[in-house]
């Protein structure tokens, strides 16, 4: 059904002539949108297993049901949109909280976030000022505080001091990790080229000015090749470009080189090129690795420049008194980026940067003559985004109910079975492991067993031409697999110092639904074994890399 | 209570062995959180009136249920949670749903818009994607091509052709209007400085070569001083500073003044100073004006520069047939700027940018090795945000919901009862109307009649004296009828031909909410009145306008 066209012409008129009635009365629980509103409060699980359609149907007819261009003229009936949007939509939606759904870091949702959801939408606050969000600012403003007490544990009477200072912010929060990394971005470069005599300050007079009052050829970031893509993003947003992040090569863990990068300063040094950032990561988002922040912040120190931590995903490790020891040294980093919608399991659209400064934000501060004027505690002034919702509740609600130990359960939770996934595969002939999981994700593929065992024996030109096939067979597991709805690996690819560097294409497995089994991954790699093996496109790459073994 | 405290220490472990209970057990109807849902789904307006307290709250005591800055160590009950948030939070936050909320532009949501954003929260899609959004991403696109027509009503052969091209994209989905507008610039930016012989273009090389290689002294953007603050950020943000957005005078209407922009337009080209955008406004925030748009697009046209419309209120106005030619020239705009928040009526965090051109959006895409390949439709290459909710679906379901006609409603509406107010206005004695409505947005104050009288025969020093004095009687005469909770209006400051552009503290009103009557339009008027006698502060500055004026 096109929406929009059934039923439509002799209810119009009533239709409209009722059109105050959408915003006053609610709907009856008894409608089609109001039973399916129960159905999902009463059993949301049931909901998503009802009316997700398991297998893919082709993009190109999924797009059928969203061809027209034009809004209809006239109103369509709720009860007629929801059928719509329950067969075109949602029947055809990606199943992530599925325990199967482990290819990207989107998981299953705490059932209380419905209820509290609906709440928040109710309320419909705009967190850019006051005026329009009262008791959500505070609230927002706590919500920061303590995710800044998490990374940098300062006492009570430092955060009585700053968490509710009109002139301050402890952080910013957003839509995700990538305004996360834009506003960190774009506060160090600010701090790096503030007012000075004879020159107003970056902010003011721009990029062209600033690097000719301060006698600079170039300013750049700092990252390892495992960097997230919103850096490149945030090189070209800010006007340093993309060329400015440098790429630092990565050690066979995936962790930042810490030598290459020593050598690059000192270069950069030479070259009158300044840092406004070194970057450490937190969870990679293909591998899960975490950089020697310590260190990398003995560098930072050392250059006299910023250093931020992405740790979108890896942030919430700090719950965990067992693995909080690998993200040492983030309590240095100037400002932390972390996801709410990844492993703090708030819905899509919420992520946070924190500052250990109160005064950083301040580079980026702006008014306007009717709300965050200067003195307010109007939110808006320290964001990037304008209005904004009060998603920030979703995350007070589960700071509190879930608590630091049921976090700490989860993330321990989640790289134990990511361990026990790596040893099943490593224990089966047919997979190889590629990295190792140090956080919940690692990354493999499949490797028919004869040919894993003559693969290090190659020269380097045969080597990548079987490389080559595996690739594609990797990518044909993946789509496969994909389609069939059973469960879902992402893929990636990754340059591999076992093979000479070598960029091979893999699975990417990130672990962090608490519903998913050891016995639902053993199921995914028999899956996969039975696609490298029935899917006619699959088994013929693998008869030819086999035919090829038995010829040497 | 302060979460985290209260009855936790018995029942702890108990509920973190339950732990994985909250992912599979949704609330039970029973508990305080299902109790609450239930009354929000069926009776909304109820539940806003019976929770939010009239009254405000100073905001040093709300701050106190805010305070902590501990994550809690054990688990906190949903039901204590739920109590807690009602209490300290959804009790003290901003009722912007009321009738008499007419000070933001935030307004009633329809009632299909609470149970289709569980469906949105429960699906969890991350638009960033394909594999995590299927469908989720021609629905978006689909949204953004309704849109795309809306403004610039291309044959259904161009969106046949170009709606789901993987290539391209019509516009930018994004959480609203300000990162839609620096979504604009960027595009802008990067297409005015492109690569070229020996320079590989500003999103690769930055700013500083890219001035260097076209040899520009500066870049800057043009819009009227009733341009809305985030274009300031826009241009700190994209390194051309804020000094580069050029406020243009506006005329008496607070449209942008045609005559003065084609002298700067002039002026600027004698100094080698080049135009990244002329922005148009349909709407501005604090009055409401439509520049004209017509004219804008012919000396865009003539200047070769990009056109930019932010229409992130008065967009809408499209819908009717009625107003729709006050943005004639709309048509013509290289990108245009609507929020679905304010008048699409879609809870908060929803914006969009159109551009005229499918192609534009190419100078800043982007792509990863794990997902945004090139090739792929994953709408993530094309956006300033990462991963992202499905918001589009309710500006989908709004859109066909509602329909064209249905929206039109809404804003003649709206339009009609601005003018009533108006009128209102006008024939009281003690209020003067500061700026007429074009669209649904009118500013006025209160100024005793004696007074008001007077004001034009006033020597310059003296009005100033005079305009300072009823600056601050309207400031606590907002203030203490925020603070009474009834009604809201907001407050602005603007330059005034009438008071040879003296800068007046202004009442500003928005008229969106349908539920809006004149009758609680009156009341307002007259709460203002009372409050101007009867409240201490502002009865003492009234007394002495009137004894000033008494001496003269």
């Amino acid at each position: 059904m096109t929406p929009g066209k059934a039923s439509d012409q002799k209810h119009a008129v009533a239709n409209l002539s009722n059109l105050y009635r959408i915003f006053t009365v609610p709907e009856s629980p008894d409608s089609t949108l109001g039973r399916i509103d129960q159905e999902i409060s009463q059993n949301l699980n049931g909901f998503l297993r009802n009316h997700i359609v398991a297998t893919e149907q082709d993009l190109t007819i999924i797009e059928q049901g969203f061809s027209s261009p034009r809004i209809p003229e006239q109103p369509t009936f709720v009860s007629d949109y929801t059928e719509f949007l329950l067969d075109t939509l949602v029947a055809q939606s990606v199943h992530t909280a599925a325990p199967g759904f482990v290819g990207h870091m989107t998981s299953a949702l705490p059932n209380f976030m419905l209820p509290l959801s609906r709440i928040m939408t109710a309320l419909n606050q705009n967190l850019v000022k006051i005026e329009t969000s009262k008791a959500f600012t505070p609230m927002e403003r706590q919500v920061l505080g303590m995710l800044h007490a998490l990374i940098y544990g300062k006492d009570d009477a430092y955060y009585q001091h700053w968490m509710h200072d009109p002139e301050c912010a402890l952080g910013s929060f957003c839509s995700g990790g990538t305004l996360a990394n834009i506003t960190a971005l774009w506060v160090a470069r600010n701090n790096l080229f503030p007012a000075d005599d004879g020159f107003q300050g970056i902010a003011k007079e721009g990029l062209y000015r600033a690097f000719r009052h301060y006698g600079c050829e170039g300013a750049v970031v700092l990252i390892s090749q495992r960097g997230h893509y919103s850096f490149g993003k945030a090189a070209d947003l800010l006007g340093i470009g993309r060329d400015s992040i440098i790429a630092i090569p990565t050690d066979a863990d995936n962790r930042i080189d810490i030598g290459e990068l020593q050598a690059t300063c000192d270069r950069l040094k030479e070259q009158g090129i300044r840092i406004i950032s070194l970057v450490g990561i937190a969870g990679t988002t293909e591998t899960g690795n975490v950089d020697p922040l310590d260190k990398l912040a003995d560098i930072a120190e050392q250059q006299g420049c910023h250093f931020h931590v992405d740790a979108a995903w890896g942030g919430p490790t700090l719950f965990s008194e067992t693995y909080k020891p690998l993200l040492k040294g983030i309590e240095r980093a100037d400002s932390v980026t972390i996801d709410a919608h990844k492993q703090l399991y708030v819905p899509m659209g919420a992520g946070m940067v924190l500052f250990k400064n109160p005064a950083s934000l301040s580079s980026i501060e702006h008014h306007a003559e009717y709300i965050l004027r200067k003195g307010s505690k109007d939110l808006g002034s320290h964001t990037l985004e304008g209005s904004r919702p009060g998603t920030a509740m979703l995350v007070h609600s589960a700071l509190n109910i879930i608590g630091r130990k049921g976090y700490e359960l989860l993330i321990d939770k989640g790289i134990g079975i990511a361990r026990t996934f790596a040893a099943m595969i490593d224990a089966d002939a047919d997979f190889e492991l590629i990295t190792e999981p140090e956080l919940n994700l690692l990354t493999y593929r499949y490797v028919p067993a004869p040919l894993q065992a003559l693969l290090p024996k190659l020269p380097a030109g045969e080597l990548a031409a079987v490389n080559r096939e595996l690739d594609a067979l990797t990518m044909q597991i993946q789509k496969v697999q994909r389609a069939a709805g059973q469960s879902f690996v992402s893929r990636t690819r990754l340059s591999r110092p076992q093979y000479d560097n070598d960029t091979i294409t893999v699975f990417r497995v990130v672990l962090a639904n608490p519903l998913t089994t050891p016995e639902i991954l053993r199921e995914m790699l028999a899956e996969q074994k039975q696609i490298a093996t029935e899917d006619p496109e699959a088994a013929a790459i693998v008869a030819g890399l086999l035919e090829s073994v038995a010829e040497d």
